[in-house]
């Protein structure tokens, strides 16, 4: 039935994109006020006003392959991404925004899910996507859906966090095992199948974050390792920062079957997405601080001290292997993972 | 050159994403200031706070095909279609973020020009584009690039503008010919020739909105009539408002280079999209110094006023043609014009 697959009038501004905003966004992430504006107001509640330094902003496209995999889809990875870039910069989520590029033919049963899984979690983040477009393209011009996500958030007063603000002398933490998403998406694109199916860890961590800063307010940087992994979003720190990173291998927690399908794929996990993990470096006094409040929230409790920050060279990153010698974790060079978020 | 065109490499997250980000994106559209972390703060400088209910917040996918077309590219096209959002909120725009999604092949002098253009485009609307992301998909799942924008504005104090709050007895004004950007793309995309060539009038409309609501503070609704057209603009406008619209043909302003590519084509130029264009409706009183403030502005000096705002049936436009008869302006159903934005 043409009735359950996207159609090019679905994307033309006219009645048929007016009933499937209606069917399918409005119903599953509408307030239940009206709307219809072009803008939507980021809040209509009396809070207090936000001073504009301390408001953040943040985009992201996803065009993840397969847009459903073990953990999570395409619509889910969306709000986590850019609630993480938020949280990342030490922001409470205020709003959300979505624009959907869909594909002529994409079964609207497909994108109720997807958008049922984004209000799932823009509730789990407690913020709401509250403006969207919708656009759509013939066959071959797209893969299905891509959405592009952004998100308005506010830096609580008294927190200063940024990827340059890392000091030598500081402690390294990630805040669980590493190359989850990475592999749960890879894994399930070419049907390869594990002992135990690894699932992606694609969570929103603002909430983490929060009780992180409530109780460690001197965090100095903080970054969400996806795609590039681990590895890459050090690089941008130690050079953001212009300092060294040291990591201990053997101190960086990743899950044994993901280790399992890093070996047969050929892959390094220190270089695999992740979607619900932090990167966060603070005073080496507040390591301990901060693994505690990390460990003691659900999306934490496996919170490593990976390594540290020294004056070395500026934007390099080094490993400490297993066996006590040293090699330079450089930004790779050509792709590893496609269309991995 | 392989160094000439994007590669899937330059999606995934490392060196050749962070030379291409530098290369084209920072070089073009950055501060000055050093960056690098996943959100951006929307502004640095001291203003005062901004009231969280006067924070408006808007997105938009850009799809157009062709990606250059007479008066603008789709990077110009992005900037000005989420800063008249933004206007037609009433609200002075803040700051924008802009994702891409290339397709593999994309010649990158290509994205130069649009990221140009872009550039070109936040100059004149006085904002910045202070985030964005880059993602790169494999060849035919894309069309050469799609954009997405989000922005964030602020609202004056006392001004309230919103598509509810249109009343019986307002006067309906458009801020110049309408179909200019629908036609200037069609005609481009079908390698149609005419007499004069039709031009997008792709642009920002901040500045003119702003001189608006100076004079005219009591602006009861606007919109920009972009994918869809005027008619689909009023009716959106009608239903939200719950009020009856009547539009006198005669006086809509349309060129005559536009029409004949109308007639031609077989479409109707009140649902052909217009990108610099702005609806607005204000108190019947207010008509004669509305219309003289947009005639004052570059950008509406041939503002009409076109219709008025009655009780009648809620959520119906009529027109009233040049023969005195009465036609109903529906929502159209079944495209008209795919990727025309």
């Amino acid at each position: 039935m043409s009735d359950d697959r996207i159609l090019l009038s679905h994307g033309d501004g006219g009645q048929l994109t007016a009933d499937l905003v209606a069917r399918v966004f409005v119903s599953r992430l509408g307030t239940g006020e009206p709307a219809g504006d072009d803008s939507a107001r980021v809040s209509t509640t009396g809070w207090e006003p936000v001073p504009r330094d301390r408001l953040v902003f943040t985009t992201d496209a996803f065009v993840v392959d397969p847009i459903f995999f073990p953990g999570g889809d395409i619509g889910r990875l969306a709000v986590c991404g850019t609630v993480n870039d938020l949280a990342a910069a030490g922001a409470i989520p205020i709003s959300l925004s979505a624009s959907f590029i869909l594909e002529e033919g994409l079964p609207i049963s497909d994108l109720e899910r997807i958008v049922d899984s984004m209000a799932a979690a823009a509730q789990e983040a407690d913020v709401r996507v509250i403006c969207g477009d919708t656009k759509v393209v013939p066959r071959a011009k797209a893969d299905k859906l891509y959405i592009s996500t952004s998100g308005v958030g506010e830096v609580p007063a008294g927190i200063s966090v940024s990827g340059a603000n890392a000091q030598p002398g500081d402690a390294v933490i990630v805040s669980g095992p590493v190359g989850d998403h990475g592999l749960a998406v890879l894994s399930r694109r070419e049907g390869l199948e594990f002992e135990s199916e690894i699932v992606s860890d694609c969570a929103p961590l603002a909430d983490m974050v929060q009780h992180l800063l409530a109780a460690v307010p001197r965090v100095h940087a903080m970054r969400d390792p996806t795609r590039g992994g681990l590895a890459t979003a050090l690089n941008e720190i130690a050079r953001q920062s212009g300092v060294e990173i040291e990591v201990d291998e053997a101190a960086v927690p990743i899950r044994p079957a993901v280790l399992a399908a890093c070996d047969l794929l050929g892959l390094d996990p220190l270089y695999a997405a992740n979607e619900g993990k932090m990167i966060v470096i603070v005073p080496a006094d507040q390591a301990q601080p901060a693994l505690a409040v990390l460990r003691s929230h659900a999306l934490g409790k496996e919170a490593a001290l990976i390594g540290q920050v020294q004056a070395g060279k500026p934007g390099r990153v080094l490993l400490r292997t297993a066996l006590g010698s040293h090699r330079i974790l450089d930004r790779h060079v050509g792709e590893q993972m496609p269309r991995i978020c």
